[in-house]
């Protein structure tokens, strides 16, 4: 790779404990550089706090929605943190996502906007930003990358049912585009990818709403962020002959 | 089937001569009173002039896009024409589309948003109105239904392509919806199905981009709009005890 | 059409009261004459004797097995009972099928060979007699159809599951054979389609096995052969412009 | 992990300079001893004496066919020769293929017969005999698996296409074994994997045959074995609670 440093740029950390942060970690712990783009400015600072008492680089860029606007916004903030004289954007994670799980006819205008912006309004301002980064990029001589973009998908992104139909349409669109990207910019070396999470993650959020410790604590029955976070490594890393577009995970007694 | 007329409500009419106006023609012919919302007035009042003139009951409700707030009072007005007392609405097509194809790069913000607006706020906006409707409605004893909602899919609704990220994740976006809502409404006996348009349809449109009166001629190698439309006839006939979700149409010739 | 009088061929009728047995009904209906091919002698004979009594041309050509071997002698007799100079082999319905639900490790040997002769040594050779018949046919001017072969297809189709791993191999299987034969066919106007069956089919055999007057009696829980025979019927009628390789068909209140 | 030498299986090394191959070489380094079974007696040959001069321990078990007796016979070598006292086979790859690639007429009922043994018959076998042996292993605490089997897939495992009737029909079957004990043994703490490989790979029998050094040389375009086996290696390290069962693998710049 060349001598700059790589950054990875992650949008959407909920809380910071489940798959944006662990990602964040992993590849912090890589030598990344990182980009932590989210709403919640508290759950932001203290992951950047976090990761900068381990030793990383770390930034932190809140913005108030995935409007196109305020991505674009953001993406100015990193470049101008991570300055392209001694940084170079490598890897990127969107993350971001909405749960709506509701009869149909009780879902509001507002969630639909709401699924939409998370979705598809956001996830195409980010990719646009990433791509136009990683055209610029030479190419990592160790896997054949400008640069790979990754995107964190869901059991609804391949099944809608009967209280997903907001939360599977974002998810069904996200897939669409990241397999768009994938086949577009492959031939220019940049590496797109799709994770289908088939199951429940354990994070703070997931175990306070549970409060099952035996769920949390059974390894066999829900996904821990750290081993999401360990396949997107794992996605980083493939060299250019064998490139993965989409891979599923689940924990290994999943019913599905 | 009660005493009520049966109208065919369809959202997305284009030019006229395509999808939307083949399948108003056809329930027209099966007895059907027509509601056309579309964009577009011209179109709409000519295909509203030609269905009254062929004998048919028909109305149009012109709106000026696909946002939710135009959806909602285009149904109030569809509801005043045809009251509850005298009507009841048994199908619906939901056959907006708006087609993007660009490099990813090149796609803008508007593009994003008018995909959104079309297969997202529109589509739930239209199957909110539509449901509620069906729901008050008795069940056909020939066939087992409230009412049939159709969605008008493509290739991209299964495939992202380097082209159509755009228009994928639009067409990814409603055939998730379609199938969550199948889901959740087959069992109060109100049937959603979602067809696959895999091919060129020969619309006025289309005829004249291609100018090539070779391609309109051979049935063989492009969809009519009249075929997509029987199509649709048969999905309303389908009686409960089999009733499809989603099928696939293409020309006889088609390479896929 | 031609003078010549249409043939359905079909393969595969169980106890006779299930979808092959419907198929022949239905298209006995529309003039088709008909060729039986099955194990079981009984059911083929009584259903024979059926179809004749109602009127219909109807002749069974009872096989030992779905070897090759056995396929390609019946169809020597198929021709022999209606000669070309009369007939002509219109539609083909390969029906055939053996259902194995066990855990992975109580499947035997003999499981798997029955699993691959039903669906593949035995629809390979089904589709290699009718496609060779096919291909000599005249093109039908309503449909532009040389001939339609149509297979029945499972919910083991698309999906493997826990006791399904033969069972959903065979099926996989087949729908495989069938997607290639559209593809490759559908350019010689020969229409080559898939219905996934997605739900319990309502039989005297599973009548029996359930002994569940109430699941019988309602419509919207069960499919109905007669309703699956409608769908076939409806893809021999389809037009050449619009061409449905697959659907999928299940009852209205159908979990899935 | 016990204090057991973990064995890798390998079923089908075709001329031992492909994706078998280099799984073999792939887990060698990481400490498995090694077990090859597959036609072609001096590839075998060939690939044990490479695998032993490089350090590892490895037995070739030849076999006539891939027919249900010869895969259980060869697995009574396997456990005579790795002793249950002394080892544990903890991995095990599906690799054998058979390609036919012909329009549909042209396939031969030795075609079928050679893709069933080889894609059903021989897999339903091999799965037997390996899941009937990591059903007694300790959970390797580490990742939480009993073992890992793996299939090697195709395009074709996905999609039929003209000339792929055979082979696809092969490939689909394959995949839904995968799918089908994916979910049966997950539960078991058994993980089962399978990968698409969608592209060529550059083994010397495929470089004989295109005879396009540019073609071997850029690694962009076709796939590697080493890089197979990579994805291969990280599937056998994912820990329980994130197990993949499909993904896809193919170069940078493949078209698809």
């Amino acid at each position: 790779m060349s001598s700059l440093k790589p950054v990875l740029v992650v949008a959407g950390i909920g809380a910071g404990g489940g798959t944006g942060g662990a990602t964040a970690r992993a590849f912090a712990k890589l030598g990344y550089s990182i980009a932590l783009i989210a709403r919640g400015t508290d759950s932001l600072k203290s992951l950047e706090n976090e990761l900068q008492n381990s030793g990383a680089e770390a930034t932190s860029f809140p913005i108030p929605s995935y409007e196109h606007s305020s991505i674009k916004s953001a993406f100015e903030s990193v470049r101008a943190r991570y300055t392209s004289t001694e940084y170079s954007i490598r890897a990127a994670l969107y993350n971001a996502g909405h749960g709506v799980w509701k009869p149909f006819l009780d879902i509001t205008p507002e969630d639909v906007k709401i699924i939409t912006e998370t979705n598809i309004e956001g996830s195409f301002a980010f990719a646009h930003e990433v791509l136009s980064d990683f055209k610029q990029n030479e190419i990592d001589t160790t896997n054949g990358k400008r640069g790979i973009l990754i995107f964190t998908g869901a059991t609804a992104s391949i099944r809608g049912n009967t209280t997903t139909s907001a939360f599977a349409a974002g998810k069904f669109a996200l897939r669409a585009l990241s397999q768009s990207l994938a086949k577009e910019f492959g031939k220019q070396n940049i590496h797109v990818a799709h994770a289908i999470v088939d199951g429940g993650i354990s994070t703070p959020l997931s175990r306070s709403r549970r409060n099952d410790s035996e769920w949390d604590q059974n390894e066999d029955i829900r996904l821990s962020p750290e081993a999401i976070a360990a396949s997107y490594v794992y996605l980083a890393s493939q060299e250019r002959s064998a490139w993965t577009w989409e891979l599923d995970l689940r924990p290994a007694h999943e019913k599905w």
